[in-house]
């Protein structure tokens, strides 16, 4: 059975890209089932992601595969493509809050996020976290301490390599992550703050906000770089609160938002939707 | 000086016409600034919108548009290209409440919109719409009784000829166009409808909408076709409400959800966004 | 230990209501801890809500009952007080999409939502569902044709009246209650319509929704009465789509819209919130 | 004729104080027509709004202040009754950027807004802001440079005395207040921050959102303290945006959110909706 195919790809902004691609894919005898492109004119630089499928049995992906490459070597391109049969590989780290974990659980289960979740890892002990049911997700418990951080990094440093996880989510993981073990999950590891950054930074964002008193509160998504909170943003999004919201009530009325701009970060990542850009991003929204 | 041009095109789906075109703009020395595209898999239909400059002096847009029309009769595309430096022409007709056309005025005034209103018509006369100042833009009284309902609307088809505009925006013009001129008008001239389509057609949306005692309320920017408010959509949005707004409220939180949508359709349709799909509308949203 | 009391009163609008409660629960020793109100001038209707709780153990519920009831027969009133440590016994009904029940049995066992739910019913059985865990909630099958339906809506009765259910939920239950039972649950029941009502009643909303090209979708949660999709509302919500969204891509935002929009509808209902107000609600949100 | 009451009271939380006011409106004869109110309990103060009117043609409002009065000292509140009929006085200050100006004007002129616009005060000539027409409102130019500073904040402080403006609207002015003037205006003068607070203090708003890359923007009507951007927030909202949009198409969706945040802002406030609660605002929204 035949698959489809998702490219992206970033370089230097410069004529003629669009053709390149699209003509080789042509040529090659895949249909562009969706196409879409940024121009960064600020930074010069291109983006763009092309959703492809074959439009006979007689099409060869190697072949087309060996030609974009060709194309991504004469434009200096970042260039992937992925067969979309080959799931995502994703590792969730969590705490004691599990709204966001129980939310991508479901998630996958009923098939709305195309991924595999190669395990669950937690600070806390899984009857801690009252889990309803896992199925076949392996759980880890790596309790940290001030003394026991540095091995547990290198534990879970092991897990992200032999889960072959290409992502980590940290659904409410309230570790902060070495450097060291940022630099190496680049790009590959997703946090959600429970806060609309750049607003309330660092610890207890609800009980910041109230004291504020905002009218309205937020969730970031965004990727972890060893700089806190300060990582590009993937998505946000918001919901109306007044001055009768106590901090419990801002901490109840976050978890929807925390969990739904969580799941669309997460999704827009598996689905190759993100696109790397200095401290930004470009996101291909469907 | 040179220009930037926008492309649109829509035909049946079928594989190349990416190519092709991203193609002949690169021959013919233009840089792609911006692209859109759209497979309605379900009516096979391909739509796209292309932003292009030229790279050099040197470039002819005479020879792109004859190289373009071949693409366009090879494919069987409905192609347009549009130099921006011509602004569209615009005709906007109002009743009694002049907000949405105060707002359209304000924000060509600081040239937030590219276009040239080149009248207002109103069935009151000026001084009934205490309008703060319409500038150079001449002021048409076509008063509509059953009557003199024909005559008038020749006189306004008279109108549109007469001013070139390409489109006629009814902000809150509370006449019904006949049959016949709506068909004369077709992806011309659009409506906003004070509710969130396809709820509360027809008069006093708002009263209806306090009625059913509904929690949010909207409005809706559309095409307008022979079929009152069935027109193709463009753009909706909606507010917040509550069991204390009273049919007034409604009215005054209405107007700020119309003046919004309606500029946001206007300035999406004289930035050739808005293509024909149908029943319904391709946007690509900036 | 003492507990903390919610009023709600509806009668015809007379001057002396809030001063004749209030002075009574001040007399009678208890705090006013937040009091709501609305006058709906239109009906000549007045509605209130107050939670108050014990300023010392002196305080005699009972009595303070006993004097609210004098007060609620000399304005003729619809009063209820009611004692916040029972806990609203709920009854919920699932057909195959159970998003909406995962998501309420979560929010009950984090402890964000005050009810016992006293029972699942669906017409299909419990391995059709794949829930993850009921935990100690029985679950119901009662299948349902059009030869049976009238046995099964009388068992459905009996099983509200032995679990005490107190509110039944249509949580995407996809069978139409009859006119009978219907009428037992006015203002007892509830359902979730996938579609921002009055838009797309009946079947397949977001089918519709896609074929008439509208810009937003929504979901709605209102009171079942006899008369389908047409209950008073009590909550809805809405999100932004696109002309890319097929109806597959609107199932699925429409699945975070539903839960939302009936949690939020379930937490108003059982934290006594929703007053009934002829075809429409009041609605006292925190 | 007979006008409506806006009484708005604060004071430590404490039993009685509902009875003893609505007591005292009932016995005075008059009519509640709303009432809100609103307990902090980590502050321990009660605050409450209540909209009356007079039953009947005997009533007397110095009687009810009279008795008002004598309640507010004995709960020790900050209390005020205000006649409707008497509408707010306010100052609208402005620089460059006239959207928020245009819509307020506006907004008086079609009756939404309950006040008057005393005047108009800007740093820079009327002509360089191209207003449409300000009709009877007296405009002042007032240029501020580092030297005159001082006695422009005077001449200010004069026109608000003159004027008996009790309100100061800060409509995008780009001069920062000084410490001795906002200390005199406080609680009487409102600003619109271009940004949602604590996010993107201080200049460039848009430009630093545009930097960081987030996927939301908004914007932040406050009261004006000496703290820049610190002071006590009203209303915020906001708008989604996308890696597509530049700087300039921030500035123009922030026009939108501006200045319905602002005119929300003025609204609550002239319509006494807005109480002083610490760094923060109870808000009675309808």
């Amino acid at each position: 059975m035949s698959s489809t195919y998702i490219l992206t790809l970033s370089c230097a902004n410069q004529p003629g890209i669009v053709a390149a691609v699209s003509s080789c894919l042509f040529a090659q005898g895949y249909n562009i089932l969706d196409a879409q492109q940024f121009d960064d004119t600020e930074t010069n630089s291109f983006f763009m992601r092309v959703v492809f499928d074959p439009a006979s049995p007689e099409c060869n992906i190697d072949a087309a595969r060996s030609e974009l490459d060709a194309i991504a070597t004469r434009f200096k391109m970042r260039l992937s493509v992925r067969d979309t049969r080959q799931k995502r590989r994703v590792l969730v780290l969590v705490s004691k809050f599990d709204h966001c974990l129980v939310d991508l659980l479901y998630r996958r289960r009923i098939g709305e996020m195309d991924m595999h979740i190669v395990g669950v890892v937690s600070n806390h002990p899984q009857d801690a976290l009252d889990l309803p049911d896992l199925g076949m997700v392996p759980f880890h418990y790596l309790p940290v301490t001030r003394e026991t951080r540095i091995e547990q990094e290198a534990a879970l440093w092991t897990l992200v390599q032999e889960t072959g996880a290409e992502l980590v989510v940290l659904a409410r993981y309230m570790q902060v992550l070495s450097e060291e073990l940022a630099a190496k999950l680049v790009w590959r590891c997703i946090n959600i703050h429970h806060s609309f950054l750049p607003g309330f930074k660092g610890a207890k964002p609800y009980h910041q906000a109230h004291a504020r008193g905002v009218k309205v509160i937020g969730a970031t998504a965004h990727f972890v770089t060893s700089d806190l909170d300060e990582g590009p943003i993937i998505e946000q999004d918001v919901e109306r609160i007044s001055h009768r919201d106590t901090p419990d009530d801002l901490i109840r009325k976050g978890r929807d938002i925390e969990r739904r701009v969580l799941a669309r970060a997460v999704r827009y990542v598996v689905e190759d939707r993100v696109l790397p850009n200095g401290r930004k991003t470009v996101v291909f929204i469907d």
